[in-house]
Order: structure tokens, then C-alpha cells, then sequence
């Protein structure tokens, strides 16, 4: 883990991402239906009468949580569906059983802060784990439920021949693989496609059979090429921001050409595929969600909230953030006409784990 | 569990947690031998072999572990014993289970600190779980060992009568019950007894059957007064700082007379007893560890370290946590004569979770 970038979301001040994750809020709200209709059509639960009289655990994870509060959102929807589904067919008669919850991020994470605002009427146990989820996090067999919101999408690390200044892939003078060549996008999509493997692998010893595993991420609409895709055209701007204070002389030109964001925006086909070459998982849902159209201005404070942390990370606690969004405000004004909003989407998916493998 | 006092531990500087707990590593060092004959000879794994192939689990909570890292020494020493007693009885064959670590601490503890100090060599599934160990923490029957070190002599909350003006048992002018009146006495009794029912009721709804908790506490020797124990002694001593502090004018008299320090110090009479009437456990070891000998300045930073976040809660940011300990120092120097280290003691108790109640 020690080479895993740094995905903490911003923790305090204005763009801290409890206040400016209304975005991902709207997906949890979107998928809210879905995830109830997977939980209440795709679920197994069975295992939880065959076996003994003993006391029964439903283990809950929702992989890179951050700090709240809208992974209790999630998490709380999930407890009620899944109570209901055992209510409904009085499996357990009176007794439910205990939901464990394991509110995962990386160990930079505020879990300080996520442990003090846990919802005090909550009706599970509450854990926090601390470390990546594209290794082992979790017992083998000892998770029912696993929810992800905008957190696959993250890759482990910033794919190594994109930062060699001698590869064909070295990202000169961008922070993304939007307008970079096709070296560059090979190089991600190749680190995307090992990281959702160890994903899944992971999981798969993780997760019971029968169990579920529902993802929801940004990614890439069908048909539509990966450079018009709105977030990607927001972080190639962003890009450019940081190549016009490079010219001013605020920050080196080689700062920038180092600098590049982890993040990969698959599309449905390249998800699917990633799934059945795994083995380990059905596909049981497979559906978009239209992202909610954004105002320059918000989408400029989520944008800010994402990728904070790794700018100071990479460019120094003194690096001028109100200086850059500024300009990406000011851009994002000026050619936001070009951004259509139809050219992004949310994906959700639900798995569900195979019986052998 | 809104009114539980704050129990974390100074987090940094010179008085943390982490640099003033040689005291307690002591304790670890010296119980290492009596936890590893435990596991060996009391710990029963029975279940893990009778059941099916499925994959097995060991459940391991450390509860009040604070921050690290004497928490790591102590979990690893465990899981350590219970590997070469699975591998000494080839009951799994190559096989062992998958360890599933807990690390339990008031949701005010540093658990950032916790988790990114995280031993990367371990062989466990690490978590965190905030919340009050006299209540409920974890789903039924999923512990299977329980260790808590310097933790269970911490009382919920101060009890009512000694906050209150009008009762016999009104603690004014001292901070602990060391030199008060019988009544404040008998109050902290019957409020470590009511906690400690409240912790063991709990656990016998945690721990597996078979399954062993191991507490490690400062205690009352056999025979000796609790006035003349030496912790008890050391707050005493303590709150004769704080009213020299109140008559020099630095902080109100008034202030003093409601602080009071929530620690119970219970004889092993008095363990045993709370024990066999909460019947759900039988007492499988018990012994005394003697207190490692402390010199002023080191028992005065032991004591600073463990008061200092509650003294900064009740008086302020602002008070000068300096002065009061170098007064203690000072009067600890001149009546160290008096503090005799025999009258002190670590007690260690193994309970076994009964088949049936």
C-alpha cells in the first residue's frame, strides 16, 4: 500500500467533500430504487436458515466511504431493504440478524471524523477499515453486501509508463488522458483493467455466495469517445489551468508534467468485460443513471473537492488551489456551451457472487 | 452514550499516549506468559473443526486499545499463540483462520493515528470500533478472544451522587474517592459494579461459547486499604495540586469540588464476586503481576498522560496543565517515602464464556 496515491477526499473548509458531495449524494438517491429492487430480487439468503440455530451475521461493506455522511445514506438503505426482505419472508421469524458494517476507506481517511458523526440511531455495528480495496480487506466468506459509490473508478496508482519521460506514454504537459495520445489512454485503461481484476479477485474470496456487490461510478456513455465525455473534458481543462500558471512561472512546467490524476472512466463494455474475464461474478444489474446537470460553479467546487488533496500532495501545502479553480471557473464559463451534459452518465451494476469457482 | 466522559488519551506531545505508556507495555510484557498458557490451555477451538469446510474466522477484540502501539504487541502476541495452538493440534491442517482484528476505543480516541501506525507485517484483518465498551459493540457470538488491558477500571461516568451538592456522598474538595467519605466510596462501588455487569453482559453476548476474555487492571492488593494504594494514593495527591491551584486563585474552588476522576480500583475479592454474579463466565485464571517500580517523575507522567484530555475538558483549554504537574512533582519528591510500591498490583483474570445461561 505504500504506493497507493492519496484518494482522501478533502476534509475541512469550503471544499471539504462532506459539503460538496451533493453530486454523489443525487447518485445514492438515483440508485436508492435499484439497490432495493437487487436486494429484494437478486439477494440470497437462504444460507441464513439451512444452518444451525446459532445467532447470524449480515456483513456490510461500503468500499471507500470517505468521511460521511453520505455513505450512511447508503449503508442505511441497504439495512432497511435487507430487513424488509427478511420480514417479508419471515425467514428468521422474529429475529433479524446482526448487521455488521465496515466502513472502508484508505488509512488517510478522517475516520476521526466519520466515528464522531455515525448516525447515534443506528441499528448495526459500526467498524472502520482502514486500506485499499484492490488487495484483501475482509475475512474470506464474511460479507453479504458490498456497496461502492464513485470509488471504483480510482485507480491504485498513476500507471507507471505515463510517468516515464522515456515512454511513448509519458503525458507531457497534461493531467489526464483526455486530449493525450492514444499511448497514454492505452496506459490507463491497462491499469484499470489490473486494479479492477485485484478487485474483484479480492471480493470474490470476500463475499459469500449469493452475495451482491453493487458498484456505482462515473464512466463513459455508449458511443460516445472517451475525449467528449464531460468529466474527462473538465479534468483536460483543469490540465490547462495548471499549464497557464506554469507559464506565468507560478509553478515549474516539469511539476506538471509529473502530475497526473489516478482516475480511469470505463465504459459499460469495458466493465462488463473486466467482470466475465474475472469469473467470479454474475452480472444481475446493469443499468445508467443520467448525471444531474451541473452549474459551472458546482461542478468546479466537486471537481476541487476531488482532487485537492492529491494537488497539495504532489505540489506543496503552498500551492495556490483558489488561484486555479479561479481560472477553471473562468474557462468553464466561457466554454461551457461545449460541455453536454448528455455526454456523461452514472453506471450501476450489481454482482453477484458465483457458487464456484 | 452522550454523557460517557472523554477517556482518550493525550494524543501528542510530550505527555501522549503513545510516549508515557512504558508502564503499561510493562503490563503486556509481563502478561505475555499467562495469555500464551491461556490460549494453550483454556481457549476452546473445537467448533473450528466440528462444523463445515466453510472458511473460519477468529474473532479478536482489544478494547480500550488506544492508539498504538502497545495494542499491536499485544494483539500480535495473541494471535501469534493462537496460530501455534491450531498448528500444534493440526486441527485445520495447513489451514488457519482468517484473524479478524478489532481495535475498540471511545469514538474520541485517535484512530487516524491508529490506522496509519497499522503494523504492515500483520497477519489480521484490522478494524476500528468507536464506541463505550460498557455497551454493546459487536454482532452475537463473533468474538473469540477478548483482551483489555488498563481499560476496565474506567467507570462510565462519574457516579450521580458525587456530583451532587445535596448528597452524603458529594465529593467536594477531591478528585477521587482515595480520602473521601465512606459515601462517595460506597457511590464509585456501586457504579464500577453496575459497569462491570454492563461490560460482562455484553461480552457474554459477543464471545463465542469457549471463547476467553482476558482483562488486565490495576487493582487493590489483598489486605491493604484502598486509601493507602498507590494509585489511589497519586490522585489523592493529585487533587491536593488542584486546591492549592484553587487557593492561590488560579481556578475556582467550585471548579475542583465537581471534578471528579471516573476510576474504580477493585480488589480481586470484589472482581470475583461481580463475576460469579453475572454467571456467564467462569473465571479460568487469576493471578497478580506486581507493579513495576516508578520513579516521581516517570508515575507523575504516567498519571498526566492518563488525566490530561479529562482535566482539559472540565477545565479548559487554557488550563495550565504545566503548573499542575510540576506541583505534583514536587510534592511527590518530598513524600515519596510514604508511596510504597508493594502496595500497588496489576491483577490479570482469564474468564471462559459458559456454555449456557
Amino acid at each position: 500500500m505504500a504506493n497507493q496515491p492519496e484518494y482522501r477526499m478533502t476534509g475541512s473548509g469550503n471544499y471539504s467533500y462532506s459539503g460538496n458531495s451533493g453530486f454523489q449524494r443525487t447518485a445514492i438517491e438515483a440508485t436508492k430504487g435499484l439497490i432495493n429492487k437487487a436486494i429484494s430480487e437478486k439477494l440470497e439468503i437462504s444460507n441464513f436458515v439451512s444452518s444451525s440455530n446459532s445467532p447470524k451475521i449480515f456483513g456490510l461493506a461500503d468500499l471507500g466511504c470517505s468521511e460521511g455522511p453520505n455513505t450512511f445514506l447508503a449503508v442505511q438503505n441497504i439495512v432497511d431493504a435487507v430487513e424488509l426482505k427478511f420480514k417479508h419472508h419471515m425467514l428468521l421469524g422474529p429475529q433479524l440478524p446482526d448487521f455488521h458494517v465496515f466502513f472502508n476507506d484508505m488509512s488517510s481517511n478522517d475516520f476521526n471524523k466519520l466515528f464522531t458523526s455515525l448516525p447515534p440511531e443506528r441499528k448495526y455495528y459500526a467498524t472502520g477499515v482502514p486500506g485499499s480495496f484492490h488487495g484483501r480487506l475482509f475475512p474470506s466468506a464474511s460479507l453479504h453486501f458490498v456497496h461502492s459509490s464513485y470509488s471504483v473508478h480510482m485507480l491504485s496508482r498513476v500507471p507507471k509508463e505515463v510517468e516515464n519521460k522515456n515512454s511513448p506514454a509519458w503525458n507531457k504537459g497534461r493531467i489526464h488522458y483526455g486530449n493525450a495520445s492514444d499511448e497514454t489512454f492505452k496506459a490507463y485503461e491497462a491499469q484499470y483493467l489490473k486494479d479492477m481484476e485485484n478487485f474483484l479477485d479480492a471480493r470474490a474470496r470476500e463475499v459469500v455466495h449469493g452475495g451482491l456487490v453493487a458498484l456505482i461510478l462515473p464512466g463513459c456513455p455508449i458511443g460516445i469517445p472517451y475525449s467528449q465525455v464531460f468529466i474527462i473534458k473538465g479534468l483536460e481543462l483543469l490540465g490547462s489551468c495548471f499549464m497557464d500558471m506554469a507559464k506565468k512561472g507560478i509553478i515549474s512546467e516539469e511539476k506538471v508534467d509529473s502530475f497526473n490524476i489516478p482516475i480511469f472512466f470505463p465504459s459499460m463494455q469495458q466493465l462488463e468485460a473486466v467482470v466475465k474475464r474475472n469469473g467470479c461474478f454474475s452480472i444481475e444489474m446493469m443499468d445508467t443513471i443520467p448525471q444531474p446537470k451541473l452549474k459551472p460553479k458546482v461542478f468546479s467546487s466537486t471537481l476541487r473537492s476531488g482532487v485537492e488533496g492529491m494537488t497539495k500532495k504532489h505540489f506543496g501545502d503552498e500551492f495556490d488551489l483558489d488561484m486555479l479553480f479561479d481560472l477553471l471557473s473562468k474557462k468553464f464559463e466561457e466554454s461551457f456551451s461545449n460541455f453536454d451534459p448528455e455526454k456523461a452518465v452514472t453506471q450501476f451494476v450489481v454482482l453477484k457472487r458465483k457458487d464456484s469457482k
